[in-house]
């Protein structure tokens, strides 16, 4: 049966999504996952960006063994030489380059003739063949390019060594009939097309990001799918991962190809990047939102409990939701902690971080009696800034407010090597608690989001807080987790300080660069 | 040009989503906005699932006047007699009748022979036809179905006077393609398939609802489509309006279909909706979610400045983004706060209604410096519960929480005529909250979610808190809004306790009686 590569791009279009950027050490977590879900490439970023995204690509070339690791990079030598540096450690790498092609981005964003286009794609290819035998082309916003013009260029890059060539639906503006006839038109057209895997790369604006994929594979004769987790990415995102690959395993009847994915890490993936990125997973969603299976959501209905094929397709446990959690409490020693988070399939980076959250565990379970695995998860999730650039921390808080008063709130925190003690009134006692932080630290940026999740069910659990922070055109998430919801705003809010002051460490992917 | 009908089925299918149960009032401000976003049918539920439901549809169809209101009824005598009962006083109604037909369903859920279901489907389309000319016809798991089997009973419900023809993927297992021709086949095998309009129904289990519905109209000569706002549906939900209808009207150069929606209602809806059953729209969802278009987000792409069609193919005025968010305050008068009600949409029953909204306004005023778009539509949505039911009502609360000490809460309630004043330690200040609720109340119900979003950007912004509850069985939402999120989150318990407590005025929805 043919197989179905599955190509990972939540740590480069996924994280160009506004308020999705991630640190070095997030982008690290989220690979070591996408490694065990088994995807068989991963973009790790586009080295060129920035100094933190060549780190971040090549910690993650140099850790990944399982997957071929990938760098985008504009098809000119300087971004394809920064992709090949940041990967030379890898011994299973890709250089994916790209230049738009419709004559909308030829004209307005690149400002350069087709021409002129055509040439720069095939010396690009030819660069990046210097460096690797594992070249993609895409043209970007392909599916409004014009086929003539888009012949030419793909036969071309094709002889120049180009491995894989990618039909990106920039704008999402793709219908399935139509973006399947419109691979299968070029494959047919060009005369060295079969010396090229072909792939797909879909986004949602009109909701049909995965379909479009389908029909490029079923029709168009793609063998590759660009997917993120979560369908996240810019705008309305990108082709869902879970769901691509659900399809094409639950309608193996149809689709006839083998996928290698083990899509029994899938909601540990999704879990993992909500929690990193901040974005909510809505209820309602395919394969991953809580409702998804109707055991999941606890509701069995009586339909289901007759027949279980009656009302579904798919069985929750294939995707990775758990039918029993274990629970850990006061009393479990390090070795059950340690056990409970191998099984999470947590990924541990050293003894001492091992060390750091089985402390944090026994601080919660002094004051929650049962611990969840959610719980667990959101002790690692918390350790996204690793203390070496822990700049800001907290270190107690009070906090008062009664009906007919201003609420109140004291907030002892660390900045450096320095204690700072803050008060300040505020509308409710998260505002007061937050005023008191800036009152002192002055970052001038704007709240742009701030949201509130129980980890667990029950009125025992713990809340985990998003805020998103703006500050002259960089946006950052903040992620803090405390049985008490104004700590963990507290946590949260420095942690978005955190990242704020760490210039240079990331991305800023607010760039227009991308197919 | 061909027209394609808009059939939603928010408060109908949307509504059997776990959680999603609403009361005949917040029933009844959808289904206004439906008629605002004018959509050709509205779905108002299932008249004989409960009384709640029942009278939700009398309700509605006693005020809608520009859709065609419609209640499901299942394939026998008592059903459709209940909902043409609720319908009566309408001039433009529909019953929309259905009976299992795939081989699984008949056996397993309704143990009944082809045979046996092919008589009660025609009895019941003859049955309805009594009571209106306008009868829709569903045979639930039809994509399952033998088409031979249904070849027979589709011909023999049209021959009784059926309209419209709906051809439900229940499940969520179809595939753009297949589910077309499958549609095709049974319109070109069927002799009298001519005299109904055929309509499509998808779930979005594999993430491919809105393809296949469009699959279903561009290959299958489908014209009508079944949908809900957000998409909100059981498991991963139905297909959602504003994809569908962006879809057909971006892509205007491939479907060539009128929609007579006012596509600037679309954002309006999906608030509203998503306020009421408390299930957030996450930001990377197509058309309504926050991130879905950049100047949205607040972000401008470079090549978004260059030219907006680089990245955008659709406007988000069109969908009722507002670009500018007029902003009140403290000194706005009544007059003033009358109007940007009535800008935004928001149906006003009464002058007391309007009144009781002023007054918390002033009130908000009082605390908020600034009054955004966002503040005044919570004012509405607190109102959820109206007066007469309010059971349960916060009087005052006052809490405390300090590092290493444990939060404390006293919370004063109306309980009926009675004030009981509650005091209660917990694992954070708002746990502490509902525990002294709780104390008092002893409802044994089961915290199943708690969520808080910011309602306005900034950290001087409300605090809206969605709790779901569950108890034997019911599971209901209340939702609460206040700039102290521990007064938010009080609020929001004990709306859900109003709901808890206001026993069969309202559908339950978990049934397994649903196309």
């Amino acid at each position: 049966m043919d197989r179905l590569i599955i190509f990972d791009t939540t740590l480069r279009d996924g994280e160009q999504s506004p308020g999705a950027s991630m640190t070095r050490e997030e982008k690290l977590r989220i690979a070591k996952q996408l490694e065990r879900l088994r995807v068989d490439v991963i973009e790790a970023g586009f080295a060129a960006s920035s100094n933190g995204d060549f780190e971040a690509v090549r910690a993650i070339a140099n850790t990944i063994k399982e997957s071929t690791v990938c760098s985008l990079a504009r098809a000119n030598d300087r971004d394809i030489s920064r992709a090949a540096e940041a990967l030379a450690a890898s011994d299973n790498k890709r250089i994916h380059t790209f230049i738009a092609t419709s004559p909308l981005h030829m004209e307005k964003k690149l400002r350069m003739t087709p021409d002129q286009v055509f040439e720069q794609a095939k010396l690009a290819v030819r660069f990046a063949r210097q460096f690797t035998d594992n070249v993609e082309f895409s043209p970007e916003d392909g599916y409004r390019s014009e086929p003539d013009f888009l012949c030419r260029v793909l036969e071309a890059v094709i002889a120049e060594g180009a491995t894989t060539i990618n039909i990106p639906d920039t704008v999402g503006y793709a219908i399935p009939e139509l973006y399947g006839l419109f691979l299968k038109n070029l494959r047919e057209r060009i005369p060295n097309a079969d010396k090229a895997i072909w792939s797909v790369h879909c986004h949602n604006d009109l909701g049909m990001a995965v379909a479009n994929s389908l029909a490029g594979v079923k029709i168009g004769g793609a063998r590759q799918v660009e997917c993120t987790v979560n369908g996240l990415g810019e705008r309305a995102g990108n082709c869902s991962l879970e769901e691509v690959v659900m399809a094409v395993k639950t309608r193996r009847d149809f689709f006839a190809l083998d996928v290698g994915v083990d899509t029994t890490q899938i909601v540990p993936a999704s879990k993992l990047v909500s929690g990193i990125t901040g974005f909510p997973v809505q209820p309602n969603k395919a394969v991953v939102g809580a409702n998804a299976f109707a055991h999941a959501s606890g509701i069995h209905q009586d339909g289901v409990l007759k027949a279980r094929d009656t009302y579904e397709i798919m069985r929750a446990e294939d995707v990775g939701w758990f039918a029993n959690r274990i629970v850990l409490g006061k009393l479990s020693g390090r070795n059950a902690f340690k056990q409970r988070v191998n099984e999470l399939n947590i990924p541990i980076e050293s003894e001492t971080e091992l060390n750091a959250a089985f402390a944090k565990f026994k601080e919660l379970a002094d004051r929650k009696a049962d611990i969840f695995d959610e719980d667990i998860q959101s002790l690692f999730s918390d350790e996204a800034v690793t203390p070496h650039n822990e700049h800001f921390k907290l270190l107690s808080l009070a906090q008062h407010s009664e009906t007919g008063e201003r609420p109140h709130a004291r907030v002892v925190f660390a900045v450096g090597p320095q204690e700072v003690t803050s008060e300040a009134d505020g509308n409710g006692p998260v505002d007061a608690s937050l005023k008191a932080i800036e009152a002192q630290v002055n970052s001038g940026s704007e709240l742009l989001l701030y949201s509130v999740n129980a980890i667990t069910t029950g009125t025992e659990s713990q809340g985990e807080v998003t805020v998103r922070l703006s500050r002259a055109g960089r946006i950052v998430n903040g992620v803090g987790a405390d049985p008490d919801i104004v700590a963990a705003s507290a946590k949260a809010y420095l942690n978005a300080l955190n990242k704020l002051y760490t210039t240079g460490e990331r991305l800023n992917p607010q760039t227009s660069l991308t197919p």
